[in-house]
């Protein structure tokens, strides 16, 4: 036993990455003492807040207080606060509020946030999906949408508003585009009056040749069938030139749309910057093979931040089991420098890759394995229930999947915050 | 018959009133067209606001959509907007939006909103509950002040930031306290680091002799000693002089308190000062035996906005049973009234009051029946899940609280919207 003295470990990130990692260290506790620190008080299963943002799920459906999750990690201190900047020299991450935690050994698991290719002006126009505030503005103006199309006495305003487009054709722009489908086609297909839901426009546009492109070739043509199927208007190699108020424009096309969501792209969270460390295409830490960070034994970076490379020579995929078997491994190497063992490099073990588009149909791969279809959404509905942290979750999500998938309804439909009725012009 | 032609009722209001007089009059397909008006989406359940403010439920999960609710109802239009006038000589209802729906009946059932006893400045400082937004800016004060607590240096800033005041012991005040006790004293007891959270103060203030003083003087005793065992501090002919950021103040004495919250006082929405016809002390429009507005007998008001004598020459309380059953019978005088029959007396049919107090205990009187302690709670639970409009919400409010009741967990702690913790200045 080389090192006894007692170390500090801080964790910036309550992710996957930083959950694991702290649960793992929890296992120290004569060895180590950890803080976690993230700008939310809550862990969040993202892999299902497109489900909040189409009112299928409640937030506190896939959220979990940190403070619960590690209430008997008694080695463990949960703080919340935004870490701005770490200096990896120094040994010290800087939090928004003017404190600074000194530490041993640190992991950065911050994760990433939307990335508008340099037009942040389009933001407004076009929210994305990373946190719960934005699932709720998403459902929020998704909702309302509707409800202003209902009371709309212009047929070509009223058609902007039934015009929905989704910009990203990944797993998360899918799903988005499968579950508007179904609110549009089937939830709300006897609850207006005057507008009949069925005809909203759903446009799903795509950059790349195919959409989801991580799946092989096969899953994605039947992804594509299955959108198409919902009526969702599938637009490949196909480019955004503009967001605005008045909607989406591709080249000389506009498409007038009320509701543009963003599922387009991604860049690493400011506190990479703050690193002076080489940065991928992305922003991420280019992290060596036992997830230290290069010149810098102590540091390490997880999750959606690392560009990790894999077997292949490419960056591991920003998925969440990447994240949880590097929190798992951080720990180990954490709690193995801290007793003076030496690091061993993390290996991916991939169990595979799914997605859904509305109501039962998936596509999953692993390996050689392709499921698609109803099987498909089976596995899908399987694992993602699994990795829900916490039982109470599990149970809540499993009562309200099955409510909407025996009625075809969505419980979570609420307009709330934002622009309230009050403030819509005359006429709209 | 004496009357043929098809008439057209609106109804402003989605609460209890409101929506029961809407599914009563959807049997009258053949004879009456209705359009009911709301400024949200979404019926509340009201009586279980409280949970959602003190995270022990998600919002979704005692909030219905309107449309859907109503979706069968094939003469019903649901219509989300905000009545600011009602003319009932022109018979019209004004909404915000510039619109207006002329009517041949109308029923008003927009309920009441949060009094400060003409002090509006106070507000901000002591929210109220009333909505689903309400709740949620509650709930993150709540749990942010925690949060603040565990990283504040300063003892007396951290003894204010743990101090939570209600004002008001009606049952909101004393549900409210309640829960309050049991997330500091349970729920988060293992939690923090830092901070004991068992130590949190909390005091609930009543100007009256006791508190739920609409219960019997055994059961307000009871729910007394309740609070009390929670170790709650209960003031009671206590009025609050002053509430700013400093906290509450009592004549000479100061509450120093981050966190108040608002229980005291309603009046009835606005919309009933622009009938122009007799309104009681709080507001509220005096009602016929028949629960038309005098002198406008196709204009109807019930529920909270309405001023209904009861038999003991008191006004009837503004609780669920009384809205569901003058909804009910509005309907039938409606319906009575196009068909030119008389419309006859509403009589209100008492079931009973109740209240809980945090964990297993609770009060609840009917007729001379009298319950308390854990027989109190149960018949609170059953009457409320009894109540919660739609399958699914009942079997979500079930499960989420058999989880809290056996882990004194609770699941919805999420802190979202408002003021992020980055503008947090620092040392707090």
């Amino acid at each position: 036993m080389p090192v006894s003295k007692r170390q500090h470990v801080v964790i910036v990130g309550g992710g996957f990455g930083g959950l694991y990692a702290a649960r793992r260290l929890a296992r120290e506790d004569g060895l180590l003492d950890v803080t976690l620190v993230d700008k939310q008080n809550y862990h969040l299963f993202q892999p299902l807040l497109y489900q909040v943002a189409t009112a299928g799920l409640s937030a506190g459906s896939i959220a979990s207080p940190i403070r619960g999750v590690l209430s008997e990690a008694r080695n463990v201190t949960v703080r919340l606060g935004e870490a701005t900047a770490v200096d990896l020299n120094a040994k010290r991450v800087q939090l928004l509020d003017g404190t600074a935690l000194a530490y041993d050994q640190v992991v950065l698991t911050t994760g990433v946030r939307h990335s508008y290719f340099g037009h942040p002006e389009w933001e407004v126009h076009a929210p994305g999906l990373k946190s719960v505030d934005d699932a709720l503005e998403v459902r929020r103006r998704v909702l309302m949408a509707f409800e202003k199309a209902e009371v709309e006495a212009d047929e070509r305003e009223r058609q902007a508003l039934l015009t929905f487009v989704v910009v990203g054709a990944g797993p998360t722009g899918v799903e988005l585009a499968g579950a508007l489908a179904e609110l549009s086609r089937f939830t709300f297909a006897r609850d207006f009056r005057v507008i009949d839901t069925k005809k909203a426009r759903i446009v799903l546009i795509e950059a790349g040749p195919r959409v989801v492109s991580a799946f092989s070739e096969r899953l994605s043509a039947k992804a594509l069938a299955s959108l198409q199927r919902l009526g969702v208007e599938v637009r490949l190699a196909t480019r955004v030139t503009n967001v605005d108020g008045a909607g989406v424009r591709i080249g000389d096309e506009l498409l007038a749309s009320r509701t543009v969501l963003w599922a387009a792209g991604v860049e690493a969270s400011p506190v990479a910057k703050s690193l002076g460390v080489p940065l991928d295409r992305l922003g991420r830490v280019i992290v060596n093979q036992d997830l230290t960070i290069p010149g810098h034994p102590d540091a390490f970076c997880i999750g959606d931040l690392a560009s990790f490379q894999g077997p292949d020579g490419q960056p591991l995929p920003g998925l969440a089991p990447v994240a949880i078997q590097q929190g798992k491994h951080v720990g180990d190497n954490v709690a193995a420098a801290a007793e003076g063992w030496p690091k061993r490099p993390f290996e991916y073990f991939d169990k595979g890759t799914m997605a859904t588009i509305g109501r039962a149909a998936g596509i999953a791969q692993t390996g050689k394995l392709e499921l698609s279809g109803f099987l498909g959404w089976v596995a899908w509905l399987f694992i993602h229930i699994i990795f829900l942290i916490g039982f109470r979750n599990r149970a809540l999500v499993l009562m309200e999947w099955s409510w909407a998938y025996l009625t075809y309804q969505r419980g979570a439909r609420l307009i709330i915050g934002g622009e309230a009725p009050k403030q819509l012009p005359a006429g709209q």
